[in-house]
């Protein structure tokens, strides 16, 4: 029996924007082996982000194949696939599932005049959905496509994502889980369903939207080129495992009311576990479904983390080429409080709370007795300083005040980071030794589903065995020094902002 | 007679921090040829800056014997020395001109804790001196050394500066001339006199200071051993033409009131020339002696320049070892308003008009879409504001609106700072093609002395002839673009101010 459990694997699909990952888990939650594609995200213009669903098909095939290989040679057998992934992008396709046209990226802004039409709605949509309206999200794309390709958008069978997408090409059934549902602004994230007023307000014909299943249901079984692939002979349960996001966050073992995650990537997150939908009268921060059915998340977003560590990088240390050696030298030459050097970083505006698309990035303090060192870890304190504001608004919405906050993204690689957080948030930082959150959490899910594990606890502790956090300690000194530093920044951004409304009105 | 005239050379002395310059001018004001000596600055903590006397008068009789060798071999001969340099030095000299100690740098800020004690004093000292107290000034440096040297400061017969020095020990003779003495903090500007009242308040005896002389006068003739040095039979006049920055104006050619100069090394000065001493309620300018005698300067400063752009060569482009090509590659790359950055750039506090040591430097409005070429541009276009400023003060305080500012320092070798000096006053900049401006100044005041030339103007006019101006025009559609980036950095250094003062209230 026991050597029959170690022979089950699991397969996560994870539909990154850059790329996909195929991982396989056995049932202890150990990652036995992974696989990785990249595809072009095309960037036509300032507005315009395009790809192609053919290539990610393509690709995960690609994947599939050598998973089957593999598999054979380590006489393991698949039991299931579950799959997560980008969210909000829209690909017109036919009753066949074959897209029509390329996908609108999540990326894509040709959306934003559209947003723009619908203002009176915002509260409104906001109230329904837990998201204010964004180009970002699925509702305002598929508008978009209705106005400017009328003829796609009325010979459109369906209008899905990437996840509903690779989902059919490997079951031949439409679905959509609620989670990713949630990140188009037309699901009622309370009543759990597509809401009647907002395809309405949009006009979108319900028949062109999938049908829901609960985050973690089974779409559908395999069909025979997957078995094929595989080298197995029976068909397996394909399970949509949620947003990335959503499952990045149960990997990381957000599990309870309250508790919270750091995602620092290109942008960063904090998202909150909440067993209520959370609305807020600010509209600061998103609500949607979570990865485990009946709770939800609540999202805040910094915008420029990792791209803005980049930045500098090649602003500062062209040589290195995109690594960042000489980046992590100098920031450990400096000392907490950047001697001075405070960095207000919104390069491409503010985020989570206020939402402003129009304020930039400055550095201030700064005199003949500082270097580049300060001025980076200026940087970091800045990005740590902006998501300690989306922890505050985070905690006011789902309440509480947790003790501790797990980490993960790129970013979180760099320990001077990791402490920075801790002391930022003056809470316990911990970090897992192993980054695949995402994979893990659409793993969880895929055990409860099967009924290998018994609930999402137990899906959690038990990869979590196999390794062990990195725990970082906030250190109180540090608290009212940026408790000033903070001060100021916050002053800098006031300002800018007022100037900038000023501006604005003449 | 014509042949006469060429063969007659005025020596003229400048005395720098760093190095002193022999520079050998025929009667039309053409540079025949220069010499240069380095000697140190030691600096030997935070505040403690000196010099050795003697250091710098070898190097100075090592150039005057090259520049006999040379007279001799191009059949020429020295008919005066004219003297400039630094000011507000102070060396304790015994009778016979040698000095007792090290000379007290004007960059040392040992007197700063000595200025605050006379703090009530400061309006009175600037009614009268049209100065605000600083540890720059000689008077606070004496009585710093009554202080903690009182043995020397008792025995000492004279309290000079280098100029004086330097005149002394090719004249045996001790004066000093106006414009050097009204850097002192001890000389009445406007009845042109050492001030009772000031010697009182300091405690300091008026027979340790050297006799007056007007600016441009002559101190005595030159002892034997310069003759010997020349290889010239006879003794020739040896001229006290001022302060370096009150020659560099001359040389410039600010002759009229209202006349302005900007002057951009290390830190950059704005001078405009005055028919009257100028005081002000606001203290936020100096007024000094002119080196036209009956005329005065009144300065404003900006204490980083040059300095924040070595700064940041440093940081940005460490490969280039101090060359400032890459500087100048990536600053031609932006454009006026620098694409959006604006920086405020004091590095070292803020001078003219608010002079606050404890304001440090910002850059603002960073987006993804700059890089550090725009940081560059908005740096140089940071201290042309400041400067900006300083003429706007400077205009205030003496009057008037002038067309033209002329333009010398080490950062105009840049022809685009010259066009961003223009552009943000608004004003047409002029940069004489030859650099000498300290030096042709006293070259002018000799020639005033001698009667080479009937009054200031014409001797400016004759070496004129000899180059040409670069002419810099202000482009009207920057000035918009410049008030409103002025108002943003003007947002910013209120708001750090402001928040600077909380701050120290606490």
């Amino acid at each position: 029996m026991e050597q029959n459990e170690k022979r089950c694997a699991t397969l996560v699909i994870d539909i990154g924007t850059s790329s996909a990952r195929l991982l396989v888990i056995d049932r202890k939650g150990v990652i036995c082996t992974k696989f990785q594609k990249n595809y072009p995200l095309y960037v036509l213009n300032e507005s315009t982000a395009i790809q192609k669903p053919e290539e990610v098909m393509e690709k995960i095939w690609e994947m599939l194949k050598a998973a089957g290989e593999w598999l054979g040679q380590n006489q393991m057998e698949a039991e299931v696939i579950s799959v997560t992934g980008q969210r909000s992008s829209v690909i017109p396709v036919d009753e066949y599932g074959s897209a029509m046209t390329e996908a609108i990226s999540w990326q894509d802004r040709r959306a934003a005049e559209i947003c723009l039409e619908y203002k009176n709605e915002w509260k409104k949509i906001y109230q329904i959905t837990g998201m204010k309206l964004s180009p970002v999200f699925s509702a305002p794309k598929m508008v978009w496509l209705k106005k400017n390709k009328p003829e796609v958008y009325q010979r459109a069978y369906k209008l899905i994502g990437f996840q509903e997408y690779v989902i059919y090409q490997l079951t031949h059934q439409f679905a959509t889980d609620h989670s990713i549902a949630s990140r188009t602004s037309l699901f009622d994230i309370k009543k759990l369903e597509w809401s009647e007023e907002l395809l309405l307000i949009f006009g979108v014909k319900k028949e062109k939207l999938c049908s829901l299943i609960p985050v973690g249901g089974i779409v559908g079984n395999t069909i025979d080129e997957v078995s094929k692939c595989l080298k197995q002979r029976t068909s397996i349960p394909v399970i949509s495992a949620g947003g990335d996001q959503q499952c990045a966050a149960l990997g990381l073992g957000c599990l309870e009311h309250g508790d919270m995650e750091v995602n620092s990537g290109t942008g960063a997150y904090v998202i909150g576990l909440s067993d209520v939908p959370v609305l807020d009268k600010k509209m600061s921060v998103n609500c949607n479904v979570s990865a485990i059915p009946g709770k939800w998340i609540v999202e805040g977003a910094v915008l420029s983390a990792g791209k803005a560590a980049a930045w500098m990088n090649e602003q500062f240390f062209p040589e290195s080429k995109g690594d960042f050696k000489e980046f992590s030298k100098v920031l450990e030459e400096s000392c907490p409080g950047a001697n001075g050097v405070i960095a207000s970083t919104s390069f491409s505006g503010k985020g989570t709370p206020r939402w402003n698309p129009s304020v930039r990035a400055g550095f201030m303090g700064i005199g003949f007795e500082n270097n580049k060192g300060d001025l980076v870890r200026a940087l970091l304190e800045g990005i740590a300083a902006e998501l300690s504001e989306c922890v505050k608004e985070v905690e006011r919405v789902v309440g509480g005040n947790q003790k501790s906050i797990l980490a993960a993204g790129g970013m979180t690689g760099n320990p001077v980071y990791c402490q920075i957080l801790s002391d930022m948030f003056q809470k316990e930082v911990k970090k897992p030794k192993e980054m695949e959150a995402t994979g893990l959490g659409a793993w969880i899910s895929a055990q409860k589903t099967l009924g290998n594990v018994d609930n999402y606890q137990e899906g959690y502790e038990r990869y979590a065995e196999n390794g062990e956090d990195l725990c970082y300690e906030p250190d109180p000194d540090t608290e009212i020094l940026y408790q000033n530093t903070n001060k100021l920044r916050n002053y800098y951004e006031a300002f800018y902002e007022s100037y900038e409304k000023k501006e604005a009105e003449l």
